[in-house]
């Protein structure tokens, strides 16, 4: 049972780029980080990039993930809220838990942690996975509650936005997989106990 | 003729930890960046490694760095200067050019552009390789100096430090190469036009 944090990153460390809001959930230039996935659901040609995004979801046994990414994914998610899995929101707001289909959106205001925790309990012996954003990512690395990162880095510079690795946090990594296509390089990495700096 | 780009980097964006100075060139951690490059003049034992790092040398003809890279690396960089090519150092600082066996270090004050263009004249049509630091290689990149970039992904969270991409500079690339060793994902970029950001 491991907690996948997963994200697309521009080379130079943008999840977003600047001026996220709902006309624009990936910012300026961001919708650029996820070019690998393909236009539609068929995905990207490229064996690499369709790899990748069928690892994502193939071991996932539940999500977790920030309310802005929720606020942001709650209309293009659809009806069946996409995941497939329960799902986990890190939250300051009481929610009633909310279920599309095969998903369930459950809102928890005690922390990542906690949130985290419920999700290992959801995904039985299935893995946990992080999805972001930032903030929410950077938190978890800080408590150390990552056990593996799985980055889509993608051959862009965006310049300005939200940057994933923004928390102080060192931490040693291994790689354990690297694959790549035109469209991004697939890296995964295990990570080792974390410290903060001071 | 190609401006290339060379610089070790954390996964978090990092070049060298926070505390660069005389007593730790790398800042705090920042050893860690090298370390594909194996303990001594032999280098690492994996392939992928050795490749890189030939590659790094093999075809530059001169090379282009900052002012603090060479006040920090004119020591460690012994009798011969280590690169065995002209080297430009930009630098606000006037001072005669200094030759170390089969190196030369001429001192450009009139800027970046200026340092590539005579790089460019010294390489003939060897490629010229900008070695940064960060603030010389933000300044290139964001003035289009700067065709290909080759960094030396390495598998650490450094927390805090230099950041390589700082300084604004939008623009798209195109993966040319990768290789990989436990060390270091090694990523290679051919850069478009780059846009500043306002």
């Amino acid at each position: 049972m491991t907690v996948i944090l997963e994200l697309s990153m521009s080379l130079d460390g943008f999840v977003a780029g600047r001026g996220v809001g709902p006309a624009a959930p990936m910012g300026e230039g961001g919708e650029r980080l996820h070019d690998w996935m393909g236009p539609d659901e068929t995905g990207s040609a490229h064996p690499a990039d369709r790899a990748a995004a069928r690892a994502t979801f193939a071991t996932a046994g539940a999500v977790v993930l920030g309310r802005r990414m929720f606020d942001l994914g709650e209309e293009p998610w659809g009806d069946d809220g996409t995941f497939g899995v329960p799902c986990f929101v890190v939250t300051h707001r009481p929610r009633r838990t909310l279920v599309k289909g095969p998903t369930s959106f459950e809102f928890v205001t005690s922390g990542a942690a906690e949130a985290v925790q419920r999700a290992h309990a959801a995904a039985g012996d299935r893995d946990v996975l992080l999805m972001g954003g930032a903030d929410l990512a950077g938190q978890c690395l800080a408590a150390g509650l990552v056990d593996e990162v799985r980055l889509h880095l993608v051959p862009v510079l965006l310049g300005a936005g939200t940057r994933l690795f923004d928390a102080g946090v060192r931490a040693d990594l291994e790689p354990v997989w690297v694959s790549e296509s035109p469209m991004a390089t697939h890296l995964t990495y295990r990570i080792g106990r974390p410290t903060a700096l001071n």
